[in-house]
């Protein structure tokens, strides 16, 4: 039986096929795997816009938890879901199509992503822009680690209030670990 | 009155003269600030021994509260305090000085750093680091990341017990913080 013009190697066969097209397009040595390097090559071809080191390094670290700097087709396509939600809401605020957004923009499009953040805590993000605006790049840094944070804080507020108990150690490793 | 061979301008008069010196030396533009860049040049010629960009931005941005960019002579001089202990410590654990030390090694550096990790965290530690061994490099990285987490963890700790409760925005900003 065929699946399609797409063969489905091994545990591959789940992902749809646009996002391995364009990995196998990103993996440039064909070596299964997409570096930051190959990843931060890539955006730049299909976006149209450079995206710095950090983002790229960032982006590949989300999934890479054993840090082996590469990560695989299926890690790929969860990546490739969120850039793509997160530049679609970029993109909705970025109504002048200038790559940029500002401090309004910014809070209107962190509530739409399901955020409720005070106007202080929206000010503190954009006080580390360089600017005074987001660009799309800080925008995908931004949403990594708010959504890297997010993940490493609803496992441990158990009780699901807002709120969690957390030790020195796991502290530190929560935050080493989102981090670079 | 005279002050010695060193004008006492403002308040930098407090500051340690060998580290005004310095600090001459390394402000380039003597624009009375220093730049990651600045440091960055400063440092391979001081040690040498390269540093990355990120470990030279996250030294600045330790004092850089307003992240203007730029950290001047006071908060140099705490930068300058911080770095030399910890580069002592380090040049302690590297006895064959190849400028790398070993896991066993940096739990003995962070023991002697005054911190109690355990042997989980520690290796957790170092799988954060490329190649199975800490160069110096990686363990500034590292001890500007411990430090910074370290005092907004204490300031949280109000019953001191080793234990924070934290809310999600809090947890954000103090990740947020310290990372880059």
């Amino acid at each position: 039986m065929g699946h399609g013009p797409y063969p489905s190697i091994g545990a591959g066969g789940g992902v749809n096929p646009q996002v391995q097209q364009w990995f196998r397009a990103v993996d440039k040595d064909q070596s299964g795997f997409i570096t930051a390097n190959e990843l931060r090559a890539a955006l730049i071809n299909a976006q149209g816009q450079s995206f710095s080191e950090t983002a790229c390094n960032l982006m590949i670290g989300m999934f890479d938890k054993d840090r082996s700097g590469h990560i695989n087709v299926e890690e790929f396509e969860k990546l490739y879901t969120y850039v793509n939600q997160w530049l679609a809401v970029f993109k909705t605020y970025d109504t002048d199509q200038s790559g940029n957004i500002e401090e309004k923009e910014l809070a209107e499009a962190l509530t739409k992503m399901g955020f409720r953040f005070t106007p202080d805590f929206v000010n503190f993000l954009m006080k580390r822009c360089d600017s005074g605006k987001v660009s799309v790049d800080s925008f995908i840094v931004l949403c990594v680690q708010i959504q890297r944070f997010t993940e490493a804080f609803r496992t441990r507020d158990t009780q699901q209030n807002g709120t969690v108990t957390i030790g020195f150690e796991d502290f530190l490793t929560v935050a080493l670990s989102c981090s670079i």
